[in-house]
């Protein structure tokens, strides 16, 4: 992609053409283009912003498109424009599941001020990267009121989760067992807010039920007081939605007042700033050390054992007698 | 640690204290400890080595521990010697629920010949990565018969699930809807065989129901032949056991005989040996430019926007006039 230059008054009026494409120069692999964008964000980052952005995680069919085309409509209704990124490396926004995916956001998808970017390709990172939360930035810049961020959570992911929002909302299936399956410690002691989605028809009782667990389970797990923090919801019956964002935005306020958001704004910038150095580091010396990693990897192919000792002693010779 | 020896003899005698001392070598953050094991496997890697490396992946609740319980004991009573290597980032073999996790392998744990080796802790990769191939290098230079992964597996880290086994065995959830909830292409794609569990009671008539559907998903999928690859199970009435077994058997037969499985290890060997080189190169020149990065953290908590052209242009600095 060549390097002209994207409009920043293009971006403030959610030009959907212009914020594709700083996206898309984000997530190319050129550096020339990525540096445009830092040029986008240069004087952006600093100024106030408005947006609060939300991420929604849970397990792969825990409803988290349905969650999102219902959440998100509701808060257009209340006049929010909203941004929606969906992180998951293994499906496109429309190619999602095997079976076809009509389902995913229609209503949403096609309102105004709503913008809505499928997720980028799959890397080591769950998905999750440097880029994700440029593109945050971008929509931020842009102004929206509203960020969602759908990410598959399993307790992989969550801690970059956390680097990239201000609130985590976590999806959870009703259970009909004993057990809280598949809710993982650390994700526990992560999230925000608690949802057990799918609680209609048959599946009411157990969302209860998984309810009430998880409200011992945090009792138990969790220093804060977590009261008023846990919902069981159906993107059917859609009841009690108004009590989810109030709650949601009285909690974000509160954050706010005490500094906690700003905190972790900064501490996010920092943590991706350092990653980015060690990307581009990497990306540097690679290109460096092309050659000698070639060797390396030809002596594998004729069945000779490679080991650290032998990347060590690449590095220090390049370094000179003063390491 | 300091840096004794592990000793290979015990090692090849499935000596649990030396096994676990080579396993706390290999993911000691001292580099003097890593080294030692490399020592360790630099003639192992090259021997003919009889293992048969199994991964068993799905999402969480799915039931992986109780399955590898199951499976293990089986294969046990036919007289094979087990490894079980379980990575899950965010939970411990003994700690994985919150509620309790009794349940976990208890009666495979018991046995003779067998070593079960909990999850390190969590790291970037999903808990995966150049620590656990060696993991299990070593346990093949043990000369355990049978190694299985216990892997959480989203379509997040399934890329690098296959750069560490022979087969991949997908455990999958009855579906009682009409969509393949949670099963993303990648891991679709990817997988050797599946398993759809809990196929008891009354999820038993979902279970088959969801076969069908993945059959028909693979034969859309998927350019090999899937048959007798598909399996319904259910590890409480643990019927079916030995087909299952058979045909993982007469599968890795197959592939080995075609030299796929050779093929596949020099694959493997050589994609570690780049991710440690990459692993290595940024831990030491991390070290070298550790004052550059402070300085431009701190730039940021005083509100200074950092872009990658900041950082570029300390590596450049770095590198003279001739990069």
């Amino acid at each position: 992609m060549s390097g002209s230059m994207v409009s920043i008054e293009k971006i403030k009026q959610k030009d959907i053409a212009a914020l594709s494409r700083a996206i898309t120069l984000n997530e190319s692999t050129i550096i020339e283009d990525n540096l445009l964008v830092d040029e986008l964000l240069r004087d952006a980052t600093r100024s106030e912003n408005k947006s609060i952005i939300i991420s929604i995680s849970g397990i792969p069919g825990v409803g988290k498109s349905s969650f999102i085309e219902v959440f998100g409509t509701y808060l257009h209704r209340l006049g929010f424009s909203i941004a929606v990124f969906s992180i998951d490396p293994s499906s496109e926004l429309s190619h999602g599941s095997i079976l076809g995916d009509k389902s995913r956001m229609t209503e949403l998808s096609r309102l105004k001020n709503v913008f809505i970017r499928p997720s980028p390709n799959s890397n080591k990172l769950g998905g999750i990267g440097i880029n994700t939360y440029k593109n945050i930035e971008i929509a931020k810049l842009a102004g929206f009121d509203i960020i969602l961020i759908e990410t598959v959570g399993v307790g992989q992911s969550e801690t970059l989760v956390k680097q990239l929002s201000d609130i985590f909302i976590l999806l959870q299936m009703p259970s009909s067992g004993d057990e809280l399956q598949g809710i993982k410690k650390g994700i526990m002691e992560m999230a925000d807010f608690f949802i057990i989605h799918k609680a209609d028809g048959d599946l009411k009782i157990a969302a209860e039920k998984s309810k009430k667990e998880i409200e011992s389970a945090l009792h138990l797990t969790r220093d804060e007081d977590m009261t008023g923090r846990i919902f069981t919801f159906s993107s059917i019956d859609k009841i009690g939605l108004e009590l989810i964002w109030t709650s949601v935005l009285t909690y974000f306020e509160s954050q706010k007042e005490k500094g906690e958001v700003a905190l972790t704004r900064k501490n996010q910038e920092k943590y991706w700033a350092e990653e980015s150095f060690f990307q581009l580091l990497q990306k540097h010396y690679a290109h460096k050390f092309k050659g000698e990693l070639k060797v390396l990897l030809d002596k594998i192919d004729n069945g000779v054992f490679v080991g650290a000792s032998d990347m060590l002693s690449i590095f220090s010779k390049s370094n000179g007698p003063n390491g």
